[in-house]
């Protein structure tokens, strides 16, 4: 379904419920930001809402609860199936991305991880040893990012035997404000953190059934064990270097397109520049593209983030040994393209969307 | 599985983890507040946790933003086959009732709800027609509880065909303290709001298909579409009536030891004076006791609270039109008694256990 119509059947929804008419339309929705736009706008804010900076749409709701005082709310589910799955993860690790990969959406803001509530769905045949792995793997998790657990729920689902987990996450901003998503400028250079298609390529050797050796292990890590930016989200938020900040969760093209529609912009990316993971030769027989890999694969926990061109030189080549690098700038529009070798193409969201 | 096998197995269970062990043990947790105690001792809270009043363990979570103004955090999960099913509940019900309970313990609290986060796992089936009405029905409760949706997350379980939605809801308390489950003293005279069991037996008439027609509204209302007693629970807050006060989730034979439990007291119930619903005579033939719904039957989301004697006399017969009712009152010791004309027995959690 392509954008035109997405846009027909939003109207047609629209027209529709605003006529309180008694059929209700609403299609399934075609892909998941198409899900989200139909929440927000049954959603939209009503009455009083004191304090409350920024709502739905952005990597965490902020809150200022006090002057200087700003506080960062996100919410993450991490399913059976879609998530992990027992044949390729173990639940320690589980237990441990859960909640790596929620606090990402902290580090996208700048905001340093305070507190989390963990809700639990646990099937019975995994209430036992596996469960007490994989909360061992929040607990690693939480004492990393020097997190407090302050509540949540538990329950046994009687309809299915998968397990879920739902965390809430919390943090603060001290003296300085949160890098949203929409404050993207037309000439501002993109950076990207960290290598694109790490996850991936971890996800696919372990899928391929490679060993965890110590030669495996740097590439496995980077889908076992995710590290959320956190301090270089903190870095530029606090040095107001960011116009625009997102954390590649889907993968590059697709929190590209997010960071863009939110800033009201497009972008170019350069082929050539993507810093996208090297593929170890005895892997050649997986027939794994690395730029393809770098755009579209998803789970890197990366910070994609727009610098005004006047503040690119105090962009350091490194940040505490974590490669940043230019890979685009934004452009006035809403296209999103890629410069391969001088051949401008549209870069479409391919990333990961579960409802496409 | 009784009290003293738990406590032997979490004792081998902590020995083992605290000696670091290669061998971890867990058994499966034979109900849920054993795992609740487990996921408690094993996410102590650490280092500085600045403004956290109020952590694990109660209805929600407080946190002190600024002199004399308290928020309220808690989360609720909502799952097709433990909450609702699609035989019995139209979707704008089962939304409504999401939010509701979520809500259901900020009232236990004494907040006053502000806002919330909704994640949605929505299987392709159910991701159109059905998901609009489940929306629908959240956005209904929204709006009576003046609640702003803030965020959250929305997939599509791989793994299964089953819905599941997850609630974070937060509410503030502006210039006075909650209540929580742990101040009741010996002495102090229980009281629960509106009837015991209602929920309950909405649900078997329900299941026993009983229409949907006038004379049976009511009684199946207990069950699709609770009330939060959230001005009552506020207040019982403001005016420091209440010791002690849980919301009737699970039943209120559970609910009670849940809340002696936090308190570090006894109770004991005359069952003369419980407010049970009434069957009406046409369901009589349904076998339903009434004292057994009363006590063990779910999901009526009323408020249970302690109130010292000498306050007693300023809790009304009704606030509001909701009646409150003397059940019993709190004692030494750890006992749960029911006087049941003068035989006193003792009352076991028979409530609402995914996990039993």
């Amino acid at each position: 379904m392509n954008t035109v119509q997405i846009l027909f059947l939003h109207w047609l929804w629209h027209s529709c419920y605003n006529r309180r008419a008694a059929i209700f339309i609403m299609p399934a929705p075609a892909s998941e930001s198409a899900l989200v736009e139909i929440i927000r706008r049954k959603f939209a804010l009503r009455g009083q809402s004191r304090g409350l900076a920024v709502g739905m749409g952005d990597d965490a709701a902020i809150f200022q609860i006090a002057p200087g005082r700003l506080w960062a709310i996100s919410t993450d589910a991490f399913l059976e199936g879609n998530h992990f799955s027992h044949r390729w993860h173990q639940p320690q690790e589980a237990g441990y991305k859960a909640l790596a990969r929620a606090v990402s959406d902290l580090a996208a803001m700048g905001a340093r991880p305070k507190y989390f509530t963990m809700n639990l769905a646990v099937p019975a045949k995994l209430a036992g040893r596996w469960l007490n792995h994989f909360l061992n793997g929040v607990r690693q998790a939480a004492r990393r990012y020097r997190m407090n657990l302050i509540g949540g729920d538990t329950t046994r689902p009687l309809a299915h035997g998968f397990f879920s987990a739902n965390f809430m996450v919390m943090g603060e901003l001290a003296g300085y404000q949160p890098v949203l998503r929409s404050g993207a400028r037309p000439g501002d250079i993109l950076y990207l953190s960290g290598l694109a298609g790490g996850a991936q390529l971890g996800l696919e050797m372990i899928k391929k059934g490679a060993g965890r050796n110590q030669r495996t292990r740097a590439l496995l890590r980077r889908h076992l064990r995710p590290e959320p930016r956190l301090e270089l989200g903190e870095w530029l938020a606090r040095q107001k270097l960011a116009t625009a900040m997102i954390d590649t969760s889907d993968g590059l093209s697709t929190d590209l397109q997010n960071l863009c529609a939110a800033s009201g912009v497009g972008a170019t990316l350069s082929a050539a520049s993507l810093p996208v993971v090297a593929i170890p030769a005895e892997l050649r027989r997986l027939a794994l593209h690395p730029v393809r890999l770098g755009l579209h694969g998803g789970d890197d926990y990366e910070l994609l983030f727009a610098v005004r061109p006047r503040d690119a030189q105090r962009i350091p080549a490194y940040f505490k040994k974590v490669p940043l690098t230019r890979i685009g700038r934004i452009t006035h529009g809403a296209k999103i393209t890629m410069d391969t070798a001088g051949k401008i193409q549209p870069l479409r969201a391919s990333g990961w969307d579960p409802f496409r």
